[in-house]
């Protein structure tokens, strides 16, 4: 895939309008509000490792529903450290318990499991169902359109209130240094990234970064228009066979753009994005990155598809988290 | 695709053993027990047809859930006249008003919508979702894994039960002759052709014939094992994330697998196959028509894939029809 | 395939300069004048069907040529009806006797067998053979191309003249009421209907309609030039081999170019076009519809491909034609 | 494409039944009996070589029509020379004047145009059509499938009495000694040597050799059944859209097969065949080789597709040739 | 892809003839006696994590040429540990130092840059050259061909070589128990592992265990006749260009093929399989395991390709290491 | 491929901005400087033609390395002729000795071996090594990135080097008549003859003129960033690898820009293109094609891809020669 979205020099300066519901603040307010408190369960995994102890988490997510989480740690860790929620790509699940790259690093890493997600890379400890009324709507296969008549049915507001909730989880626990609090993942968790990074300040909670890798689901509606790759094409497939649903697909989407999220988080923000991305075209991530409003940096990957920057972002990342 | 299966003459005789639970009978007598009086709602819809009379059907499905249908019927049709259940394939909804074939040859004709399917095709009308606690569980996307832990949270277990369903409620319609009661489909149609027709002597309703095209869902493993397209293929998909699973997944779907469905059927069946059909292999079609209790007779279609015989089919069902 | 072409906001008004042959006109009334008058012969076809009558009709064609045509009917008619000739995308024929919609809805509907095609979809009663000595002229497989040295010898003179006698017959046959005949077609249905359209007022039939969906051989030089899809991609294939030929070709295509018939056309016109067809490009059908001389309107289609609105569009034009 | 086919072992010894017509020898003597002189114009070509002689030749073929060819001689040549007519793979034309391998090499080299072909390769100079009534039947794209519903009508009808016609006029050239004339041509032109050999003995002609290169159009069914490359593929495209045609396809093939004229071929063969080939598969090929009357050798490349041993196999035929 | 490959019940039993050289162990004899010390430098590597430390090693390969690798250790480590030899697959480099899972178990783990490699993945610091004066011999892209002309000159003499003194180097390591050594690697690293294994015994070096996953090089010839993919469909691109180079191949690859090395492997082996492998055929796989001279266990993957297990095996090679 | 880069008339214009190192000229100087005079064996070869002769030639490439080439001369030549030399593209060996159209038509042509290449087409006497001890430097498969780590290693200083020491030889040639001397070639052939051509002057060459087709290596960065095509993405692949070299790789290849040896040639300069080649862009080859300074024509082929004029444009070569 060579450099097919616009040239790096208007990228920098892409600010598309995006289509933002008047009520997003108050849809997310009462969405957050419905069920504050979140609870967990934690009980320590044989993760065949001698350097990493690592613990099963359950917590309650949207609707109060188990949601499975890792927390892996230095081997023997008792004390606070800083930590890192990470959040996962579409398709996959919270993993298995040997990558725990940022603890390996020093950190206190909180992995999530996508609700309903799961079904690519090894998968022995997921399995998060998304048990809730509405993710057995019509449409095409994925969760990417579940429930998208409306923003109250949609699947993301399940996801991105697990997200809320394990980052409010992480952020009180008794192995995290709350000051020092990082939000991290990849294309769907780099949409996940924006959002808790967006929804923060108004939970009260002050990050100390966030670092969001091709982020999925920014300028959605560019991305459908634009890109035939899974997930944004599955809104093309939905509007294919029913086109008179176009309009509520959009007034549904308008609470959800990540360019909204990026807009409403002030903590330093570490981008990445790849020019030749045909899942997570570069100028719908261009536009978070630019409606940013944290001290930010990003890094450009101009060769490369939707893996981005791979391993050498990661071990910048490890950089940039230390100089924090 | 070209003649990539077993030659005729194998298939002709083909009959593996199929894994068959034990309690299949059991299974599927308490599934049809649990609610199983059929109530629907009716209303005459604006067809834009003058030679069809539409009806819009609400049923009540698995666990009573509302499970969208039409009536088509020759325009003011207000006697009994022989009726086609009509089910669909994987993927679709029950369609526009004005495909009704069946009906236009002087038939009743009623057409499922398939419950949390029909994101292909035009659907202006379709839209029933699959309303179940477990139709969110993790797996590839698509109804084909979903609740494939247990028999009991399986998809399929939902579909054909709503697939009885309406073929219980046609063979007690006004406008219906119970003495000439077909039920019929294409792929996952053909499937629910075969599986309603098989569970029918135990439901005491006795079809005039079955006339399945091209059906998913017979020789389940051995699709799993030879065919890279979809649906069978994210079965595969989930066994590769989820290796631990197999034999879970093979104990549910002992409980549904065609063949097991067609050696219980007892009407006349019409059946066509496809030699080249890369989705629903031939040598997953034969063993269901082997296995078949009643008259029978099968179409071949040596050079097609899974179109199958298409209209050409069709045209030989209006003939096989009006020969019964 | 997602949005590659033209904006919307630019196709509204893409008027491109379309090479028009100066001697169009004359080419065309040479052409129609030279056999005009058109004689059929009818006969009832057993098409299985309770509601609809067939009859089975073989018209003289360009040169006077043997063509076959359905004429579907709602069962017993016997006076006058409104009438809708239809003509087939290429590949297709007439097709199976059941597909037969707008006579569902009450309409006289001619279908015209494309001579030469008929190899794509059910074909028990095509077979009209171009039976014209420049059919097996060299170039690229596909009627495309035949005969393409000259405007006399180009295989789409001899189709278009077939439209044209068939909406001749159809005009003035005993189930018609001539006031309120209509043409309708997809792909390169929608060209015929289209060209039949621009010639109509020459030959004096006063349409009440046309409705062309994703009408091909609009703006045909743009065409070959951005798309790599069969049929626009022939005439490529073509100038690959013999690059001595272009000026002839483009010569003779300016004979044919829909935009120039659409400038011509006088009827209301019912468009829909597809923003993500690779086949037949927006940048394309835009031009014609933008030429267009009658009333006009066009459904937009942003998601789809070539298959266009599909059924939803066929539930609008019973729609539209209701209203006339 | 890996070696897909049977193994060598077996297709050494590969002998399958190929439906050969009763009157397939009275049907050849019937078509060759027709008009039977051939005549032909020659007019030297301004070839812009200095090394290589070239006349264009127009000869009369099946019907008395026009037909394209080369002879290329040693510059100055004014006496007999052993020949090579050579026969061209589907798609192709004559091709330009420079591409006369046979002729470097010291003989006079017929190059045929094969009639309504000519759409892939540079074309300056072919462009022979197909003028005959059937050449616009309906069908697939491309002359493999036209006039298929008889024998009579069918194009290889045709190219292969245009074949047999220039090996005649070859055979009585002035430039050409009678005693060393051979024939050659890979994949269409490897079947149309392996006909015009077969054909030879009843023509009283004596080759001296026949090079047919993975030649197609042997063991039809075979091919049409177990491959999915054109041509093979248009005969199963055929059969899909009409089944019913299916006896009367192979009925007229039974006239056809490459193995049913190798079987009457006489003089010496040297084949070649690529265990690799996805579009002539090895299958169809040993067949022929196997049925073969005269001495004969073949050159296996197991590597390889379609494409054969390509110049490597020119480079040994060259070496057979002047052996002979 | 599905399970295109010989039923596993075959597989189970496959013992094919694979074509040695009768010269095999004088061959690696000679060359591993030619400069059998192994030296090295060690640097330590900053490598941004708190729970590894990572050794920068430059050790010496086949003639001596400089060869990178790491060795990672718990933080901390200056007593024995038990030992890993990770190899790479084909593309691959020695990847970035917190990929470090063998130790991040506990194992003093050293990974090795496979010369001339290294184009796939994140690699900052690989870029092992192939200093070698056939390193440019001509042949398909990539070093599979490369000095395939013999077994001296060809490319994995020299990579076995490499592999075999890192083995040597580790034996004798400060860090490492060298009782409790193994090596493991996936595709070219399992077929690294097998012949580092079969050396072994040569070489005096009693190994634990070794973990070979989807195993390239095995079986040769019958890799390179049944499958499409890179690398070993490199060896058939070579001979479609080059067919005389046939026998010679061989010859070279009857000194490589790892069913030769299985045969000579001694100590416990856990092998991984998968069965719709298309890049390492599992029949190409199970000649080794099945000549294998140790103890042995074989994981297979019944639906995966040539990711085989992933992250799945190495939960069970935790666990089988632990056995140890 | 449809025509998908800039527009005509833009490309006629097109002359963006191409990095060119400040030394490039000294580069070259002293590249060529280092083993200046090129020295040659020829031994007469049986080419199997009787009107060509052959001659196998190794001469003194880069670094003194044995390189092959062919000499083709009508049979019996003995007095100086006009020459060519000629240049294969990526991939190709010298070829065939059969394989000389310019020598059929008079001319002395010398056919080079690209060392290192030879993978592609019939190659029974090819097989020139790229004998350096960079050539197995570590990165993609393939010569296009080897030693791309510095203008000095980087492989095409040393085919560059041996191009140019072809052209000497030829110049020198008791055969060639050195006033009538020209360089031709495809692709990377015709990258070379633009190079070639670019440094005559400096080697006091005075060309007759250049005929470079479908020219590879011109205005590079804009072809990395452009097309997906090898080999072009093989420097995309390397940098999504090791983006850390990113400068280093656009530095060495600011040495070898095709753009900038154009703006250095002198002679007649005769071009082709065509404007839907995914392998060597328009926009790449126009920017060569501004910048040469020599008298100088282009035929441009609209519908082509990277086969570009093929036979077409030989034939036109042709021509163009015969004028000089």
């Amino acid at each position: 895939m060579a450099q097919y979205d616009l040239p790096l020099s208007q990228l920098r300066e892409f600010r598309p309008n995006v289509q933002e519901s008047p009520d997003f603040d108050g849809f997310w307010a009462r969405t957050l509000a419905a069920d504050p408190a979140v609870s967990a369960t934690e009980e320590p995994l044989e993760n065949r490792l001698s350097t990493i102890d690592t613990y099963d988490i359950t917590f309650t997510g949207f609707g109060g529903a188990p949601i499975k989480a890792w927390l892996h740690v230095p081997a023997g860790t008792n004390t606070p450290l800083p930590g890192v929620v990470r959040y996962g790509g579409y398709s996959g699940s919270r993993g298995m318990p040997f990558n725990a790259k940022y603890a390996a690093a020093g950190y206190a890493e909180f992995v999530m499991d996508s609700r309903g997600q799961g079904w690519w890379g090894s998968n022995l400890f997921g399995g998060t169902a998304d048990h809730h009324t509405d993710a057995g709507a019509f449409g095409p296969p994925g969760p990417m359109t579940k429930g998208i008549g409306s923003a109250e049915t949609y699947y993301y507001r399940r996801l991105i209130t697990d997200a809320a909730r394990l980052m409010q989880y992480a952020a009180g626990h008794r192995l995290v240094d709350p000051s020092r609090l990082f939000v991290a993942g990849g294309s769907q968790g780099g949409y996940l990234t924006i959002a808790a990074a967006g929804l923060a300040p108004s939970l009260r909670i002050e990050l100390a970064g966030a670092m969001p890798d091709v982020a999925f689901m920014c300028t959605i509606r560019r991305g459908v228009e634009i890109t035939d790759n899974q997930p944004f094409s599955l809104v093309a497939d939905l509007l294919k066979a029913a086109p008179h649903m176009e309009d509520q697909v959009w007034e549904t989407l308008s609470h959800f753009d990540g360019v909204s999220f990026a807009g409403r988080a002030t903590c330093p923000g570490y981008f990445s994005v790849a020019l030749a991305d045909p899942t997570c075209p570069p100028s719908t991530v261009f536009p978070a990155y630019n409606a940013w409003q944290g001290d930010k940096d990003i890094e450009i990957y101009p060769y490369n598809g939707h893996e981005g920057g791979g391993d050498v972002q990661t071990w910048k990342q490890l950089g940039w988290l230390a100089d924090r």
